[in-house]
């Protein structure tokens, strides 16, 4: 569905309003970058916290940004009826696909689930990436459900919530994954600590959260996992792990946002109520990373 | 806050469509039965679901159908500003309370629960109810959030998701909570089948699903309780049983759908897809517990 780098852009939030302006310098970071395409509206971009007019109009600056970058975009809701009005909003903006999270209020049965995914792919026009993130949605796939929402015609790719971490596993596990799901579906990682075991398990895709803030820097480390350049991962790795371990302990999207603005690629990325910034001593964290660093 | 009994009505859907009409009949049937209060648009009530003009219509036609009975409308969204929004809603609907559950997209801190309410009763001009509901919002509160929470000005009763198993140890918590919350801020039970032993643990209301579809069985029992008749409780409490086995295997929100619809009560209790009726083997266990059975 997609090419290996897919950058998940932040939605920067000023106050209660969005900062349309930031949006699009993040999209057009990234589509400048190279990515092979952009992420817009995931739950980097806090969709979940987005009217319909607003996630509607983003849309619309997220295509005229990124040019001939595809994008991706979000179009999870609690309720069916409003994931049909936000596909029929993303359509029309020109997304060339559709990220759709199980987000539950009700816990949801594994045919409820299946049945979600049967209603959008009837309706949608571009294909579907199924967003499988237990951690937001508190919805968790089994191999089995993957595999029938995954045969599902316009379906185009599961987006997974990582990868076991022993290689063997991780390859065992997308192939046989593979073997299960449509010819043609791809399979994605998502988790920034997960990007190099999920490539070199066969993962057609790095779904990412930093790719939207340092672009360049992932970009480099999916060609050294791509090239089997070892030596060049392990030094790309090694800048990023403390980044990892960041995101692991404040969630990827306060950090993200820390970094996105205190590299000052955005001037202001504040986040939607309740959700708030990253506390002090995390700014701080972030802070000192970025002293010295050649981040981009 | 509220007195011994809180009936929380469903939402009956017919497809894609509220069906008002029944709404207001489950309003009214639970009202004229005599219950304290009643609580519209809650888990059971699918507010999780529906669209703001939908809300704030069911609000005004919940506080009209209620007559002298207290509504508490449930007010829960993602982002704080369609919290916000709601509350003003349903506070010009009448609204004697608002029940807020710190409903979770990104994983939330206690200090961004404790902020939500904080932003909620700094703008309400009715008591705020906290929803203790992880089932639903993926969020656990600990004691001493519960306790800080309680402790806001605004809020007017915590809505627990049960009660320890054991009496003591119910007890104590009870009591220890009490000591820990503002005085006055009443303590709720909800999850049906702790009721019993929430109110003998010292909780103010019984915060009820199935007293939105018999109102009149659920009153037996409070006043049972509170009478301490420990006889009539166990008669009543063997009767409700296999409803509370249902719940527990379906969730209650489709089985209260399935009874309320197969007791005749609305033509139809649809539920708001991606959420499915109860199915098949269950629909069929409501019949066999329908037959014979006086329930009202």
């Amino acid at each position: 569905m997609l090419g290996p780098l897919s950058a998940f852009v932040l939605t920067p939030f000023d106050g209660d309003a969005v900062d349309e302006r930031g949006f699009v310098a993040l999209v057009e970071r990234s589509a400048a970058a190279g990515v092979d395409s952009i992420g817009a509206l995931g739950s980097t971009g806090s969709y979940a916290y987005l009217e319909r007019s607003e996630r509607a109009r983003l849309a619309r600056a997220a295509v005229e940004a990124a040019g001939d970058v595809p994008v991706v975009v979000g179009v999870g809701a609690l309720s069916t009826r409003e994931v049909l009005a936000v596909v029929e909003d993303a359509q029309q903006a020109g997304a060339a696909g559709l990220l759709l999270a199980p987000l539950s209020y009700q816990p949801l049965t594994d045919d409820e689930v299946f049945g979600l995914y049967e209603d959008v792919t009837a309706a949608a026009s571009v294909p579907v990436c199924v967003y499988d993130n237990p951690r937001t949605t508190g919805f968790t796939f089994t191999d089995e459900l993957r595999a029938r929402v995954g045969r599902l015609p316009g379906v185009g790719s599961l987006k997974l919530p990582g990868v076991p971490a022993d290689p063997d596993a991780a390859r065992t596990w997308i192939t046989d994954l593979r073997g299960a799901v449509a010819p043609g579906v791809t399979l994605g990682v998502s988790g920034d600590a997960f990007a190099v075991r999920g490539l070199r398990a066969g993962c057609d895709t790095w779904y990412s959260v930093v790719a939207g803030v340092l672009p360049r820097t992932c970009l480099d480390l999916t060609s050294a996992v791509l090239a089997g350049d070892d030596e060049r991962v392990r030094r790309i790795e090694a800048r990023l792990e403390p980044l990892w371990s960041l995101m692991a302990a404040h969630g990827s999207l306060r950090v993200a946002a820390a970094f996105a603005e205190q590299l000052g690629v955005v001037p202001r990325a504040g986040l939607p109520r309740p959700v708030r910034d990253l506390p002090a001593e995390g700014q701080r964290a972030v802070a000192e990373l970025l002293v010295g660093g050649d981040w981009g």
